[in-house]
């Protein structure tokens, strides 16, 4: 109940905040941003994946492009977790809002093993890269476990 | 008709194709991908627009970073426009597929004003910074005005 009041809270806080002259974005844009953002990462994730079970080739030059743009995607989300956008057309729970301290952790944490990796793929060691792409799918798996909607 | 007989065709050799060992993407994802580039690209490319038309003061750090965040991005839509995805949840028209070396010219075009975006939003000189963002939204208008519906 209480979380429910914060997030009505904020959302009522960013309604006034758009109306003033220091709009910044339209939180559908913000959505729309956000899932862009994971949408390319998830593009490049999957044929690194296939790789990584077998059920494709490994392409070396392949993999570290998609990990190149993996890392360089996981900088971008955050900026589209504005406040207002916690409702619409979103998997994201309110919960990121009410506990943004530890969705940053997350995010932090991804980011770092999805540098690792990009930097792994290039050297073109295929068991230390199968390693390093767990370690980024752990690390996608705990924030969608704890902050995202099924 | 002749243009709705190429789209069916490569639309059902898109479906073989889908269901053979050499399977890549599957439509839905290739849209949203695609989607995803293109909407990070907006994301960033509006504040730029606000600083250029002087609603949103010029601030020299994040219109570079806007600006290269849009070159990073102009490079990777081409590979979500695979065959097979010229229907369902798209703006794309089917022009793309029917003439996919003007739509790759145009991208080009597009990716090379960005470049040149990022390169000169670096220096810091407004005005060369304007023009050059001019040069940058005809680039996109241009593909947008013949391979896009409103």
């Amino acid at each position: 109940m209480k979380r429910l009041l914060v997030a009505l809270l904020l959302t009522a806080c960013s309604s006034l905040f758009a109306g003033s002259a220091f709009a910044q974005a339209k939180p559908e844009d913000a959505i729309k941003y956000r899932k862009g953002v994971y949408a390319v990462m998830g593009w490049n994730f999957r044929p690194m994946a296939a790789m990584v079970k077998g059920e494709r080739p490994y392409d070396a030059a392949a993999f570290a492009r998609n990990a190149e743009i993996v890392a360089y995607m996981s900088k971008l989300p955050l900026e589209g977790f504005i406040p207002g956008s916690e409702s619409g057309d979103t998997k994201a729970k309110p919960e990121i809002w009410l506990d943004m301290d530890d969705f940053k952790a997350k995010l932090d944490k991804m980011q770092g093993e999805a540098a690792k990796l990009a930097e792994v793929a290039k050297g073109g060691d295929f068991d230390a890269i199968k390693a390093q792409f767990g370690e980024t799918g752990k690390a996608c798996k705990a924030c969608h476990d704890k902050f995202r909607n099924k």
